[in-house]
């Protein structure tokens, strides 16, 4: 009835650790998204076991069940969504993590799980150019959300408690609270208004500026004051950079200017681009943060590190506690009461919380700033490449301006041939797309950032999509 | 600039290996909290660097820096809160999903981490003696939440769709709606109150039962009845399977007799206690819960699994997505449309989600049920002779009636010598005690649970309870 003795798990360990290594050598064999049916999965799933039962034979199930059922998010083709890498070094970062097995929902639960997540965030902030103001040190601070959905939610629930001049936490909301977006903006975001309880009705759409699909900041401004003259309140203006459909980069700096006047708190959802800013050459598209009051980049999506580990970070560093802290006897403890420590369990809604920073620790240790930098402009350069062939080859279209390493391109021919040439290309297994809309038509993204992909991988995909179309070569 | 290879993986995963197998062989020799300055460790962190740094530096600092400052939630002496098992069976199930690295976030983006989920969740339902209502087959299902608190925040929004007869993702909430809780019922209640837009005014604190700390169904009644007359809508109430405090346990199905008339959500709160469900003698616990909506255990407490790993079951299937789904462009996809599957993004706030059914599946398949009920009885019965011992013991006084592995316990002398008590057995490094305050007084809670926690070292906290309190033998 034990857990294994040090000894058994380190056999094991070693053998879990062949296998990871082994399912990852192979990936470039496998389909990246294997055709499975619904259902299929849960038919061959044994029975719970009533006695203990070795660890081979659940590798074996592994192999046996899930693999063949997995899209693998970790394959050099994969060019869906945004990839979500989870390198090698965050799996050990993790795996340091699971051993140490700590709850780091209070400082005093295991103080270096908060102080080493303080550091890094603020070393963080620095390697991207932000202002300091979001450092601990400048009164601000950061924090590992699980998702930039949570992030997104969380301060939302800072700015309805800001907004109301602290009566909040006490009445709720009253259904005059409103929230601005673009309808390129990711869907966390209506996700968050509704979770808030304020409906989809308090969701403003602002128009882009014209000829773009970025956020006009003069039609903002305009919505602000007519909703403001309306006797309504605005609460949250949330720019992108970098949305997913396309990459397009709303005017942070523009905005807040907007903002300003009504008080409105500024949430910047950089969860893709965000991580670009390491890079001096595409800081520029932090342009404003600093006028912002939260900032958020997903470590697990373009930085390497194994979901889950959204990076926010505010200005104010008592917004959300402000607004979330509730302390029952149970949780009380002296350090708590001294006001000297941060209890990050009031930076979120779950109350526990693993200790995600070892992860971010080990990708940033194991690749250095330098090696990370590396890897975003050559996924950057790869794009541009691809970018240029698309832009020369009859019968395509960048259907956008490419942001960053993200290509959006179309067949002239129209949506059913787009919409088939991206189906042939995922049924051949060498790679993963997704699509989007774009003005109305239907667009393939080409989402370079995986850990694994090299110039090889974003030939072979070139290659399927030039030889796929249906007037193909 | 690359990700380590995989030999290079295999070399640097063993060392890790060998260093998570060191520092759980070590813990009994380490003081269960440390004593922590605020800031120290931020003090010692080094800088990010720019380069690549090899692993074993990463190794060193976390020796120097990070063990001595984290509490050690794994130690045999752990009794503080509830105990967070990472059983190393579940840290190799993590190993193996942090390896895959896929998303789980729709059922296309990793068809076996969706169904791999559902077939556990299934296959616990039954082991627990849910009604077959909660499973897939039987209409409901069962997802792992990140945690109980992010469980009742997603049971509390499902409740205020069916409550508005689906008006709520439209128009919000209105203000008249009532949450309905204990002054025991856990924090992550009155949290998920106020994030999801009520306020605390929408709370109602139900009275115990004379002489209990326990719900009083009656009262619940009368309090429902009034609240309609009043024009209010109740939407949700949760009764707790044992209270953080003292292990309470509320009568779930008068509760739900009570709740019935007025088609109130029932979400039964069983974070700690529910696991207990696996051992027939104990299943008395979960009485009711056949008519309940939602009932939450997680297995990161007592089930062995490291967090996060919350199970929440829903008797609709239907109720979480019908009031959590957005389907932008991005997003869509044929098996989604096809309504043949189940999308794991609309039972949850986040939109990413790991692949947590492997720690989870590692952990049923390396202890198997047996021995997963064997941990659970073996923790009752050192805390049914720990109980005993306090009950014979001069000066002290059992503070609650034990429930499960659960004992609270203080000093006949008062709330000062208690306290004096508890802070000098966790200042000796021996064991770690958290307390509540039960009928105003100063209460100390022995939380047995640990997976390495044995006999000897309840003994050798019930030395330190004896020779440590103030008349001391």
């Amino acid at each position: 009835m034990s857990d294994l003795d040090p000894e058994e798990f380190r056999r094991l360990g070693y053998a879990v650790v062949d296998w990871v290594a082994a399912y990852r050598a192979g990936l470039g064999g496998q389909p990246v998204r294997p055709p499975v049916e619904p259902g299929s999965v849960r038919d061959r799933m044994p029975a719970l076991p009533e006695s203990p039962q070795p660890l081979p034979a659940l590798l074996g199930e592994l192999d046996r069940t899930v693999v063949p059922a997995v899209t693998h998010w970790q394959h050099p083709g994969f060019f869906g969504y945004f990839p979500a890498n989870a390198s090698l070094h965050s799996v050990l970062g993790d795996l340091l993590s699971g051993g140490l097995g700590v709850q780091g929902m209070l400082w005093s639960t295991s103080p270096a799980a908060t102080e080493v997540e303080q550091s890094l965030l603020d070393g963080l902030a620095g390697a991207l150019g932000l202002d300091p103001a979001f450092t601990w040190a400048g009164g601000g601070g950061g924090t590992i959300a699980d998702s930039a959905s949570s992030a997104a939610l969380v301060a939302l629930l800072a700015a309805l408690h800001r907004g109301s001049g602290g009566a909040w936490r006490e009445t709720g909301v009253d259904g005059t609270e409103r929230v601005y977006v673009t309808a390129e903006t990711h869907s966390s975001l209506a996700k968050a208004v509704r979770v808030a309880g304020l409906g989809a009705r308090a969701l403003r759409i602002v128009p882009p500026a014209p000829g773009t699909l970025a956020m006009s900041a003069d039609a903002l401004a305009d919505m602000l004051a007519a909703d403001v003259a309306a006797g309504l309140r605005p609460v949250l203006v949330c720019p992108t950079v970098g949305t997913t459909g396309t990459g397009a980069v709303d005017p942070v700096r523009a905005v807040a200017v907007a903002a300003a006047p009504h008080g409105v708190w500024v949430h910047v959802d950089a969860a893709w681009a965000g991580v670009a800013g390491l890079c001096p050459e595409h800081r520029g598209l932090l342009d404003g943060v600093e006028f912002a009051d939260s900032f958020c980049t997903d470590a697990h999506k373009w930085l390497m590190t194994a979901f889950d580990a959204s990076l926010l970070w505010v200005r104010d560093a008592a917004a959300l506690p402000a607004a979330l802290s509730i302390t029952p006897e149970y949780l009380r403890d002296s350090a708590t009461d001294s006001g000297a420590v941060v209890d990050y369990r009031d930076w979120q809604v779950p109350l526990g919380r693993r200790f995600r920073a070892l992860k971010l620790w080990a990708v940033v240790h194991g690749f250095g700033l330098e090696g990370l930098r590396a890897h975003l402009r050559a996924h950057v350069a790869l794009a541009a490449e691809l970018e240029s062939r698309v832009v020369a080859e009859p019968g395509f279209v960048l259907a956008a301006p490419r942001s960053l390493s993200l290509v959006c391109l179309r067949l002239a021919a129209g949506d059913g041939p787009t919409r088939a040439l991206l189906e042939r290309v995922n049924a051949s297994g060498t790679a993963l797309l997704t699509h989007t809309v774009v003005d109305g038509r239907y667009v393939i993204r080409v989402a370079i950032g995986s850990v694994a992909t090299q110039r090889e991988h974003v030939d072979a995909l070139w290659d399927a999509l030039r030889t796929g179309r249906p007037d193909g070569p």
